[in-house]
C-alpha cells in the first residue's frame, strides 16, 4: 500500500507520499510515488499516486506525452500549455483513461482490479493554486476551503490528527509538520507504509520550489519530531484522569444473565463541560 | 459500520462498543453490538459485533442454544457449560457457521458478501481470562501479550493510540480511558460510527462486573475526556517546532523539469535524538 497525503492552504501546498509498495507481504518494495513537474516562472505541479503500481507507472509514463482537445481552438493541451490546472487535471484524467484502454480488460481477466488513485496540484501562471483528486475512471473532484486536504492509500490512521488541525489558515511549515505527524501515525500502525518519504512545500504564486525534501529514518526533524510526538501524547495520555465509577444507574448495554438481574453503574468525574 | 475494541490485561477486560448501522448514508440507526453472558461467580463472557447486522443479530439470537459436541466424552457443549473461554469460541464459531448454512447461499445470490466480525472474551471458572476475535467462517484467534487487542470494524482511525499505550502490564481503568480516546478518535473522523457506546470493564478473577455502563453525548467523563483529548493534542502539536529548512541537498524526489536542475534542500532542526 501507500500513503500520500496533500493539503491546500491560503499560503500554499503541501505534499507528502511514502515510499513502500507491496504485493503481499513477502514481495515488499521501494518506489517514489511523487512526481514534480515545474516550468519555473511560469507552472508547478505536483503528483502523487496510490494503487496498482503498474497502473500508476504508466500514468506516470505517458502523462508528459498526452494531448486532450481545447473545445474551444481545437488546440491540444498538455500538462505543459495547459492555461488552468483543471485542464491538466483533465489531461491526467485522459492520461489514466489512456492506461485504461491498454491495460484495463487484460487486468480484468487476471481478476485484478483497475485501481488507481491519484492527488495532482499546483498552480499554473493566470491563476490560483488548485488540488485535485483523480480517480480510475480520470474524473476528478477539487478541493475547498471547507476540505482543504486529499488523501489517497492508507489514509485512516493519519486522519484525525488532519482534522484536528488543518483549515486554510493554517500557516505552510505548521501543515507540512501536520502532515509528517499524519504519516507518523500511519508507519507506527501500518507495516505496508515505509520510509523514506518525499516532502514538497509549496509557497503561492512562487511557481517553483526550493523546499524539496526526501526524508529518511536518518532525518534529524522527523527523528524528532517522531520522538516528541510519542512522548507528549503519551504524557497528555497520562494527564487525563481515568475513569471514575460511582453506583448511579443510566442505560445499560444488552445483558443477557441467567442468573440475575443487578443495578448498572456509571463513569461520573467532577468534570461536567460540554462537548 | 461499527468501531468494537476488546483489550486483555493482566488486571482484567475491557470492551468498548459504537451503536452506529448504517445501509449507505441515508439509512442510519442505531443497535447495540454488546452483549454480556454472565452466571455470576462461574463465567464472565462478553460479545462484540460488526458486519451485516442481520447475520450479527442471527448469530447473537442462536448462540444461547447453539451446541458442539465435546469430542471426549460426546456430551454437548454451549457457552453456559463450556469449560473453556476456547470451547465457547467453538461454540460461537459453530453458531456462526448454522447462520452461514441457513443465509449464505441466499446472500450470495443476492451479491451480498456473508461478512461478521465477532470479538469474544471473558473468563470461565477454572482458567484465565481469554480473548478471541471470530471470522465469518467460524474459525478464530486469540489475543496474546503481543497483541493484547482485538478491534473489529472501523478499526484504522482508533489504532495508533492503542499501539502507543496498551501492553498487558496497563492498568484497568487506564485502558479503558485509552478505549475511550481511541473511540474518540474514530468518531471523529467517521460519520458510520456513533454514539452511544458500550463499555465493560471486567476484573480478573471477579466473574461479574459492577462496570457496565452506556455512555451518549451526555456522559461527563467521555465529554471531559473529548475536550481535554482534543484540546491537549492540538497544545502538543503547537509545541513541537514547525521544520526549519537549510540549504543542504540531500536526496530528492523524481523531479521532472524541463526547464533545469535544481539544488534540493533539506530539513533540519537543532534535534538530534534516535527514532
Amino acid at each position: 500500500m501507500t500513503y500520500c497525503v496533500a493539503i491546500k492552504l491560503n499560503a500554499g501546498l503541501v505534499f507528502l507520499s511514502d515510499s513502500r509498495t507491496n504485493a503481499g507481504l513477502d514481495q515488499i518494495s521501494s518506489f517514489r510515488k511523487m512526481m514534480v513537474y515545474e516550468k519555473a516562472g511560469e507552472r508547478f505541479m505536483v503528483l502523487l499516486s496510490a494503487g496498482n503500481l503498474s497502473i500508476s507507472q504508466s500514468v506516470r509514463e505517458i502523462l508528459q506525452t498526452t494531448q486532450i482537445t481545447d473545445e474551444q481552438d481545437g488546440e491540444p493541451i498538455t500538462i505543459w500549455n495547459a492555461r488552468s490546472m483543471f485542464d491538466a487535471a483533465r489531461v491526467l484524467g485522459a492520461a489514466v483513461r489512456h492506461v485504461h484502454e491498454r491495460d484495463g480488460a487484460a487486468l480484468k481477466r487476471s481478476g485484478v482490479d483497475f485501481n488507481v488513485s491519484l492527488v495532482f496540484g499546483g498552480q499554473i501562471q493566470g491563476e490560483g493554486m488548485r488540488l485535485f483528486q483523480v480517480y480510475s475512471a480520470g474524473n476528478f473532484i477539487e478541493a475547498t476551503s471547507e476540505t482543504p486536504y486529499f488523501q489517497v492509500g492508507e489514509s485512516k490512521y493519519g486522519k484525525p490528527v488532519l482534522d484536528r488541525v488543518l483549515t486554510p489558515e493554517t500557516p505552510l511549515d505548521e501543515a507540512a509538520k501536520c502532515a509528517l505527524v499524519s504519516m507518523d501515525s500511519t508507519l507506527k500502525s501500518n507495516l505496508s507504509v515505509g520510509l523514506p518519504m518525499d516532502l514538497v512545500v509549496y509557497e503561492v504564486d512562487r511557481f517553483t520550489t526550493d523546499k524539496i525534501v526526501c526524508i529518511d529514518e536518518h532525518n534529524p526533524y522527523f527523528r524528532m519530531l517522531h520522538d516528541s510526538w510519542g512522548q507528549k501524547l503519551r504524557a497528555v495520555f497520562d494527564s487525563i484522569e481515568d475513569p471514575a465509577w460511582d453506583g448511579e444507574s443510566t442505560k445499560a448495554p444488552i445483558l443477557v444473565n441467567p442468573a440475575r438481574s443487578k443495578p448498572l453503574k456509571k463513569i461520573t468525574t467532577r468534570h461536567d463541560k460540554l462537548i
